[in-house]
């Protein structure tokens, strides 16, 4: 029998898949499990966009040019324009979702060995695309006590080597939540230009900004037009995760370029999920508006929950749908799993996401884990019951004390 | 500005990209051209598949699993059950395209600098693939004059090395339209044991197979349960390329494993492709009967023509919709680029796809072209007459004289 490859053996695997089996397993006793792990909204996709595949009419599903639906790159700018950014078709590839659209940015702009700063905790999936493009993400620490705001600029100057080719943010963060400001991304932006990098950004929560922050996008900072690299997609905004729809956003035409040759070998990217993807762009106003009204409500409803539990340290999120919580305990991979097998609060348990599978810097996110707010007020206040009265178990199991000093 | 990667910028570019400018132009210009260089049939995708995606109601386009709907999962074994391949849904992983079936296969089971050995003419884009993998293609010549069939087993023997992890073959086979015989397979299956490999397999075109021969698969080859991977897709059989589904299918679960670990980076395959795909596996049997018989005229009017042409050097390709065919010419490329720029017939030229892009071998191909017979028997004969006079005018303007040996 042919052994696999070595690479395949070291792949990097999500550490949230070894729960699966225990909630799994949770559910076949008879628990509830409220999943509150994954970033899959409950929000209908816009009714207008499914009528859209619904009423498709052509009778080949054919390949799409491999940069995407021409009609619908055309169409992409209207929906930028709206955020203030001034975007051509030929700025814009259509891909698989944002993921596809960060491993062919990684793949055009880094080479082998690169090096690649990320501020962490960062989304868990970027370094499944750093092993496949082979570039090192080079991460640098925020913390709950600042909100997990964007590190300093010195503090991003002090680990920039000669092998540091780009910086890549997410924003607004998953998985903190974290809504950078303007003020800091222009702070960034000189640090960039100075060094000569790219500045790679997740976008892909770019609606859900609150408490009347605006997004600003970096594709907005002046200068940096050669530098910036947007990798979106429609799944969160139009709650379309299955659609596989993103999109890579630069005025780098080189970037593009050399991203197409890679897209060409995939061929198209999904033809039904583009034509659903073409029609969110004439989704009426007030769908977004009221989505991002019930994430808010969602939002509060959640951190005036965590911050008055003992022991939680939280901060109140200003965009995206996560919050990243310290919790009064010092191994979160141990606690997520011993709620799904050892837990139930009326029948009813729990699924978080570990704060470890976020970080690249070992030992760090053990007493941290991510919250996404996916659901319903009400659930979510079932799922804050479940975890409040989960810590104290845990805790008196563990004969620990609870620091109540915040 | 910062400068794109050094991959980023030598990264494999299909050289067919080169002529299309040159089609733009042509039609600008007001001359028809007629493409026989794409794998995009015209036939109309199951009536019943679009259908199922009409019928949709579910209101979320939620993320799928990594692996694929468990109930398109849990159906194909009986669709793969009519050519007697005997698979459980755990042997199966759905996946954006064959495309993406072959980049993971290559990652899984090939680590950066192994060796794969690739039967020659291939599918150039096994190129594109190979380079992100870092793997290295070992290219073997097959040639018109035995129909491009399967070298023999002494030829892979001589090109084993101590890095060799793979055989790749395409059967039936994309671009030369030759079908593997059973016996060939069984031949190769010795080897491949032999020396320990893995048998990867494209067999996107296995419906359409002519003159009664039967399809083979290397999953039914005794012995090679763990060695033998099949890279699939729907695009072909179904006419939906802008699906984007396909599969990879093994009982090497360790395969499958290392494979759903990079497929989790990308989350899920393409949703709404996934409900018309699995729909596709309850299409009348009486759908296929038609469209191999109409790819079976297809193919013998494309043949006739072919071989009463003075210099041209085909055979009858025995499955998939491809003729590789020598012209009389000495730099394809040139050729092909020519039929766009230079030249038309009652204002109709043609568009093929020189042979050099299918060759990993410096200098061949140089006298070769694909074309894919994707279009009606009219067109076809259309584009015939174009070839004809083309040949004729092409020759005499460079002072060759036709050899008409053959």
């Amino acid at each position: 029998m042919p052994a696999i490859s070595g690479r395949g053996q070291k792949a990097y695997d999500s550490p949230i898949r070894t729960l699966i089996p225990f909630a799994d397993a949770a559910e076949k006793r008879g628990t509830e499990v409220i999943y509150l792990n994954i970033g899959q909204p409950d929000i209908e996709t816009p009714q207008n966009a499914l009528a859209a595949v619904k009423n498709y009419d052509d009778r080949v599903i054919k390949y799409a040019p491999a940069l995407g639906n021409t009609s619908y790159r055309e169409k992409l700018p209207e929906y930028y324009r709206r955020f203030g950014i001034d975007v051509a078709p030929d700025d814009i590839m259509i891909t698989t979702g944002a993921s596809e659209a960060i491993l062919l940015t990684m793949l055009s702009c880094l080479d082998e060995g690169d090096e690649i700063i990320v501020p962490e905790p960062f989304y868990a999936i970027y370094n499944g695309f750093s092993n496949i493009a082979k570039v090192k993400i080079v991460p640098l620490l925020c913390t709950v006590d600042d909100g997990y705001k964007l590190p300093q600029p010195a503090d991003f100057e002090r680990v920039i080597t000669k092998r540091t080719q780009a910086i890549f943010i997410c924003n607004p963060n998953n998985p903190t939540g974290c809504l950078y400001s303007e003020r800091a991304l222009q702070e960034l932006a000189v640090l960039v230009k100075r060094h000569d990098l790219f500045l790679i950004a997740d976008e892909v929560y770019r609606e859900f900004c609150y408490d009347g922050q605006e997004f600003f996008s970096i594709l907005n900072l002046p200068g940096l037009e050669k530098n910036a690299v947007v990798a979106d997609s429609i799944s969160k905004r139009y709650s379309a995760c299955g659609a596989r729809i993103g999109s890579l956003v630069t005025r780098n035409a080189e970037v593009i370029s050399a991203a197409v040759k890679y897209a060409r070998y995939r061929l198209s990217p999904p033809g039904l999920g583009q034509i659903l993807a073409e029609a969110t762009i004439d989704t009426p106003p007030a769908y977004m508006a009221e989505v991002v009204a019930e994430y808010d409500r969602r939002r509060v409803a959640l951190y005036e929950r965590l911050r008055k539990m003992p022991g939680v340290v939280s901060y109140r999120p200003g965009g995206a749908f996560y919050n990243f919580v310290q919790l009064p305990i010092d191994d979160s991979d141990r606690f997520c799993k011993w709620l799904l097998t050892d837990f139930s609060y009326h029948g009813t348990t729990v699924m978080l996401s570990p704060g470890t599978g976020f970080y690249a810097t070992p030992g760090l996110g053990k007493n941290e884990v991510r919250i996404a707010y996916v659901l319903n007020v009400k659930d979510l206040n079932r799922a804050m019951d479940v975890l409040e009265a989960a810590l104290e178990e845990y805790l008196k199991g563990r004969g620990e004390r609870i620091e109540t000093d915040r």
